[in-house]
């Protein structure tokens, strides 16, 4: 085997592209080269601490032979659809593109263009979608006549909180999202119940107004929010910037996978994936690195095109030999 | 896609083929088309509740063409070393081998045996090793400086059983291995302690003694025993035939695997996967099912060759289309 180390590039430099520069700092098999961004990449340089190349991402096609894989960082409203298919003409890529409902869509667009210009990318890598989506599969193929629960939280959704700042007459926002206690031990005792999203979670909303504000009417409407808020059972408290800043800006999250069934008449069996995190960029930092590797062991084997968490085999995501992941894992 | 079934066989009418009987009734892209045995074939038909065809082991070369995967339901001591590379040439097969120190010996052997006659084989499929192998995969490849702690039980540990089957003045054996719990919640607490398996767990061994035998001296010859139990906090309980079968024939088991670790500096991320099982056969026949279809699918698509769990695109497991795997797991 070849021992150079796999050439990574990050392509957004937030949040999640800080996790992600962490996250390869972890794995001996990796070098981080570059980092595309759209802002000042003298403004990113004082931030980094290993990236020795920052250049503006119109640049990237500059750098197809220095790099083996990248992994994209940006949000999934409007910087993945727009990057990620660009990006895949040039490079494999890895990204964590979570719109449910656009997935199918997202995906044929990624696949042409990197199956067209001989890349592999691996979409929709993170923990839900992403390590959640696997362990779903596993429980419901080995129990096919069963389905899986997923609760989220607790921790703070982010779409949750851009739709409240969205609120006329709300400055800044943040939105819990937790688990109802009584229901996750109703799934585990394996009862299980028919259940809505909004029977599984409440959601507690941490508001800051603006001064004059419509406190009553910025309430109403939150909770009164379709699809977002209305099917659940909704708290919102009003607090001060300072208040916000200081008490709501930990990134910790997690959430917890469980599918139960019989094998046969009574004879129960129960499966369970929890996560806890203490920052949800670096967690996900770290799944899209081990998805990295996949991706350019997959093109050095010769695959191109598009997929998803569910088509890539584990042990590609093993920094170690196969003959280790035999030996240690097996 | 063709709509026929995937025509599976058993090899092996034990508790394991029992459950892998059970497991295919649920899975209604499967038909199970005929039982090998060792046994006398009309002493199987009387059990078993689906399987029309029930023939000695040393016909199976006749129903090649009926049959696309064997299910090899024998046991890992002396069963599936001689069984599985014979069956190999003639058919693709699943395995749960567990004899862990001969995993990469055996491995060579099957593949040769399968890839030189167009097969797929899958070995080494269940719980531990199997989905607990796949989880310690998934686990420290995200988190590649940590590693995945392994609890086993409470359950009936059947080598152990064994062991104590062996001691002199034994007439009959069941041994418990149960998780520390304190030690559970340590590593729970992400405290990664160093840990010998003998301090993860304690066991305890139900005996039979025969009449007029030494109590004594059983005790202490199996507490005394070197790997099984001199590393363990062992305790021997002396019972009755009738109690014995009263009270501890029951087939559960379970475990969890957990990981914890930083991304930087003080953030830990804590992973977890945990199984509660009423039947370990059953639920071990449902696993086993799953990668049957796998292997299936493989071999579909011109893969040949034998591999482990780690090798296997968890989408080949889904008995579904993958678009609706998109859809409704992703």
């Amino acid at each position: 085997m070849c021992n150079a180390k796999i050439k990574v590039a990050i392509c957004g430099y937030g949040n999640l592209g800080k996790g992600v520069e962490k996250a390869i700092a972890k794995n001996k098999d990796m070098d981080l080269v570059v980092v595309f961004t759209r802002r000042n990449p003298n403004e990113i340089a004082k931030q980094t601490t290993s990236a020795k190349i920052i250049v503006r991402d119109v640049e990237a096609h500059k750098y197809v032979h220095d790099v083996d894989v990248v992994i994209m960082c940006g949000g999934s409203a409007t910087d993945l659809p727009t990057q990620v298919p660009m990006f895949a003409e040039l490079f494999s890529t890895v990204d964590s593109f979570d719109t449910h409902k656009k997935i199918p869509e997202y995906l044929k667009v990624v696949d042409k263009r990197a199956r067209d210009n001989g890349n592999v990318s691996i979409i929709s890598v993170g923990w839900d979608p992403g390590l959640f989506s696997t362990n779903r599969l596993y429980m419901e193929s080995i129990l096919p006549d069963t389905k899986a629960y997923t609760f989220w939280g607790e921790g703070i959704s982010q779409g949750h909180s851009d739709a409240i700042r969205r609120v006329e007459g709300v400055k800044d926002a943040r939105q819990y999202t937790i688990p109802i206690s009584k229901v996750v031990n109703k799934v585990r005792k394996g009862e299980n119940p028919e259940l809505s999203d909004g029977e599984k979670h409440v959601r507690v909303c941490y508001v800051v107004a603006e001064e004059g504000a419509d406190k009553e009417k910025i309430e109403k409407e939150i909770v009164n929010m379709p699809n977002y808020f209305q099917p659940y059972h909704t708290t919102v408290k009003f607090v001060s910037q300072d208040e916000l800043k200081r008490e709501h800006s930990i990134l910790s999250h997690g959430g917890i996978v469980i599918c139960s069934g019989e094998t046969s008449y009574g004879v129960k069996q129960k499966m369970e994936f929890k996560l806890k995190l203490n920052s949800n960029p670096e967690f996900t930092g770290s799944v899209l690195v081990a998805y990295a590797r996949a991706a350019y062991r997959m093109k050095q084997k010769g695959e191109i095109g598009a997929g998803t968490v569910l088509d890539v085999p584990p042990i590609l995501l093993y920094p170690g030999s196969k003959e280790d992941a035999i030996k240690n894992l097996l």
